[in-house]
């Protein structure tokens, strides 16, 4: 058995790994640390979770594998010297997923605490970066945006269909706030309303961007794959640059979940024209992640509720045929394919076991 | 006091016509229609409407203004006698919104009932079309979509500003897909979740594309109006040409509400650049809308739950500077603003009210 | 125009009296304080209150009429140098509710900021306390559960038919519990979940057994009034004494509203037997609510949704007959009738205003 | 692996069968059947249940165990021909739960199917009916307000510590209601809103009262245990005879859950007075359900929250020192323990596999 630590189980994501990792077959929980419950049982603090004789107490160092849910800043904190005695670490908070030490102060107003951490760290987006993720002892979990806006763009930018002019509508649970209180997430304020927010700016952009950048293709003329998508080969320069892209959360009255609605205009003839763009897309999307276990392409428009409280994300890729744009639709519940379950699917990458062990838990629907 | 009938009153918008009404100073209520429960007492089918003593009945003609809840092609036919005997009528259907009797037949499936009251229509958005609802008889009512959509574009394509390449993303609350019963309806499937629909083409987006050609510049070249924002003269051609808007809509788990969030990107030079284009962009929306009764531009970004129960429409445009889009937020009540409350303003209008009697009640927030 | 005053507007309750009081057409509300908010507009806390061009301040001594929305102590000290100076004052707080300046002291842990103006205030639940209300320039307005709970009760303890052994079993909105911050209130923890809370004895429960045990029949023998029930004449004791009442207050995942389920033995003789009985109840309840603008007895279950935003009580009384019980329901707006209604209502009463001014508006459905 | 088959699959309880049995390490499930979707794949009918390959069909005969979720009559008549060819059955329909085939009719309306079954089946409730359970081959999985109350009410019960005035008040999910259609359970009207229902009589009524009769205690006096807990010795009349039960569920506006609220007057001198009473009672219910994977007695009023996708009922037993009552509250998630998670654990002990297996998932919460 694998001995686990969760470092930070009192939030949400905290709470959704222990309550994930209880079902793994190679995993054994054995510490839970959380500064502000320190000394009181895990089943006080989270009764659903009195299956465990765990007390909340210290970082444990005697632990083969480490998950921190902390927040930014502290979580870099934490996980350094873990990193360092060769401890396997998979990050939650955001402290790894930007590169660039500069940018992340930029948004995360204040110094990377350990910058030179930041070149081993491998975002650890599994579908788009297996074989990284399998090699490496520090993985910078994806945000929950990040996670829902990437699996539902990748396959499309990939075979460069689409121009640069990207934008993002996300709807997301409060629970993707976390477990902080706030005005905003009080019962009474936020019950049956929707209201946008991070219109300035919100921290999961460089991460979007980052990453699409990462993957944009950089031909300057697109090669014919098959008879109805042309795919531009890697590695070479494409017209248009780095991916334009808006990004706008909004605050939706349920507890789990993320929808994405992801817009793009498409590249002149890269799908056959009409109704048949639609299956062409959906093709695409189904030979890119055949075999995934935790994505599924789906034929009609997902709703949330399909995922609560599970790994999977599903894709509803298809085509306005009026304006020639690509209009995906991704859902995944933020707590898990989010936040908890990719951590936990990043672990299972990381030490060879099946990627999907302890996740196969269908969705609790309705 | 006015006479006034309501056909219909058993939906969602009949319904809310009637409790609106209640507190109208110059309105009797006469007659309310509604096939399904005719012969029953109104309050016996709302609870909330005992205040009033009438009986669900046949559509009386001894009214002087009618109100039309019915389903498209139904509320034509019901409407066009009334119409024709002088009767002014606020249709709160879709039939007489589009002013093309083919495109009716496309999107709407089936020959318009009436197609030659199509002229005499006017399309009932009171603050961009007021001066001809104060002189029609017939009004066509706007969707609840393209009510939110409209206002929050109307200030940015009146001004030139942006470009055609329009996204309008909608999250709607359950009351506007009415009370008929549908699995997707049920509570224990909308709860706690949220999906798109009419990915293929919903039928308020030809209402939406229709009107915002209408107020669309033709201009070559924008005019300088002031120093900050150039403006482009009516009726010249501009580039560009007709919108090309992708319209999706979302089903929120709420009762009330629609918030839209509509991008578009900004012409070069049209506003100043960086943080003063907020602020510009702002001003520009403020002018525009001065003095109107239920359009407030508002300096953070709203919540559906401040308009809940009333008839205003809260308008938030910013610009994403790192891309150079408009992004405008707008939320309203949609049984309101939406559609009952609207109404009222027009037939307030077409009987020379003042706009806003009877609909100054508060928002009951929260 | 009465100019009145609104003490801490801040709250749920004092924004409430703001919204009801604003179409209200003999008030002037001509100042709001609140010391979190001193100096920021009113429309920047409330959006929902842009209506009014009032910046929240100091509290105003040159008011005709005052609210007192302040927690208990807070607003017997707010309360009483208005009350001493000829002000009439409606208090939304706990602190002139129960009449024992001792049994204060035990529940609410902390002596009575003013203990001899206790003797002057009114239980101002109008319905039953009328002529004393219209007296009086001092209200205790009720609390939100004792509201629906004593006009559930109140005609059948009246009416001297049924025993001491009482439940109350009451379903709260969480609004009932304030803006303040508290992880049970925060939405992540309060959706989708029901609760019970206050077992060990909930502030309420004093209110309830005091107003109850005021208008307790004391008869040692029922008089019959009728051939169907049978009542007991006042001014005399009856076996049985005080009623013993268990509440239990439940949280329940919505904004607004409380039912109040409420259970009794019927005493022997007191109804018809079998099915009779629940018509002979009804009737009792509308016999003795009959001309109330405010209450009404309905022929069934109601639900609190048809009295959102409104300031009616419904009330369902019903016979279990296989346990000769009685069952009666009851359900308000814990904001309106359960707060800032009932006070409106009060001040109506106290000024000599029609009962029912400026709180005609019909609940917010659906 | 056991073989099982689903008749009708296509209900809330069958898909959550389906859902839970994915995860029994010793289960094939070999058959779903459903009539309204025969011919479909399971997945297209519910998508979070696409980790099957299986289409719904007709009822299999070639299964080792059978789990019917048929709506009651259509129930008995699909389980009869298995019974009687041997295959072990847990019937979730309320065909099997009263004894009596009078007393059937009289709520059920209309003939049991197959009378000669009734003195087979065993009533599920596994903690109160262990042994019974695991030599039967034909049970009748409790109702889901059963399951709660009777769980709720056993130890005092059975202690007899109780007197016979009891009240079940029930606070449902909407999900209780079923898939079906009906305006009630439009989201537009459920949400944001509380209702009683069946206050004439609810079907799970005689249910509860026949299981509370059968563990009733018949002696004239109690039996001293210990020091602080009196209890009735078995077979012997006690005085008061059988429970009076009034039970009134209501209408929540979640998805998943039910907390019943129960209150019995305490036999005098049944536990020690005051505060102590409240450890006392804690204590003998904390020894009746000790070792009992899916009861667990808590210290705090717990949330229905804390057992949402999960096996658990949680129960709180407290004294009103005031009124010497009673008043326990329990929790369950009402498709789980109150439905296929009760009926998998009477499999398991049915086919002498450990009772927990394949139901140890912590709960999702939030």
């Amino acid at each position: 058995m694998i001995k686990v630590g969760i470092i930070n189980v009192t939030g949400y994501a905290g709470a959704e790994l222990a309550r994930l990792l209880y079902t793994h077959p190679e995993v054994e929980l054995l510490s839970v640390s959380g500064r502000s419950a320190a000394g009181k049982p895990l089943a006080e603090v989270f009764p659903h979770l009195a299956c465990y004789d765990l007390t909340i107490g210290e970082e444990s160092d005697a632990v083969d594998f480490a998950f921190s849910a902390l927040p930014h800043a502290a979580s870099a904190e934490a996980c350094a010297p873990l990193v360092r005695a060769g401890v396997p670490v998979v990050d939650i908070s955001a402290d790894f997923r930007l590169r660039d030490a500069k940018e992340y102060a930029e948004w995360y107003g204040g110094e990377h605490p350990a910058p030179d951490l930041l070149l081993q760290a491998v975002y650890g987006l599994t579908e788009l970066n297996r074989e990284a993720v399998q090699q490496s002892k520090l993985i910078a979990n994806p945000g929950c945006f990040p996670e829902g806006a990437l699996l539902a763009l990748a396959p499309a930018v990939k075979a460069g269909i689409i121009g640069s002019d990207i934008i993002v509508d996300s709807k997301s649970g409060i629970s993707g706030a976390g477990r902080g209180l706030d005005l905003k997430y009080h019962f009474g304020e936020a019950d049956e309303s929707v209201s946008a927010y991070g219109l300035s700016g919100h921290r999961h952009l460089p991460e979007i961007v980052q990453e699409l950048a990462r993957m944009w293709p950089q031909a300057e003329a697109p090669m014919v794959i098959d008879k109805t998508v042309r795919v531009w080969p890697a590695d070479e320069p494409r017209a248009g640059g780095a991916p334009r892209v808006t990004f706008t959360p909004h605050l939706i009255p349920m507890t789990r979940g993320i929808l994405s609605t992801c817009y793009a205009p498409l590249l002149p003839g890269a799908l056959p024209s009409g109704e048949e763009a639609k299956n062409a897309v959906r093709d695409l999307y189904r030979d890119l992640y055949a075999g995934e276990p935790f994505v599924r392409v789906v034929d009609s428009p997902p709703a949330t509720k399909q995922t609560r409280g599970n790994n999977m994300c599903l894709v509803y890729p298809t085509v306005d045929v009026r304006t020639d744009r690509l209009v995906v639709v991704s859902v995944l519940d933020n707590l898990v394919k989010g936040a908890a379950g990719q951590a936990i699917q990043n672990m299972n990458a990381m030490l060879g076991l099946p990627e999907a062990m302890g996740l196969d838990a269908p969705a609790v629907y309705p």
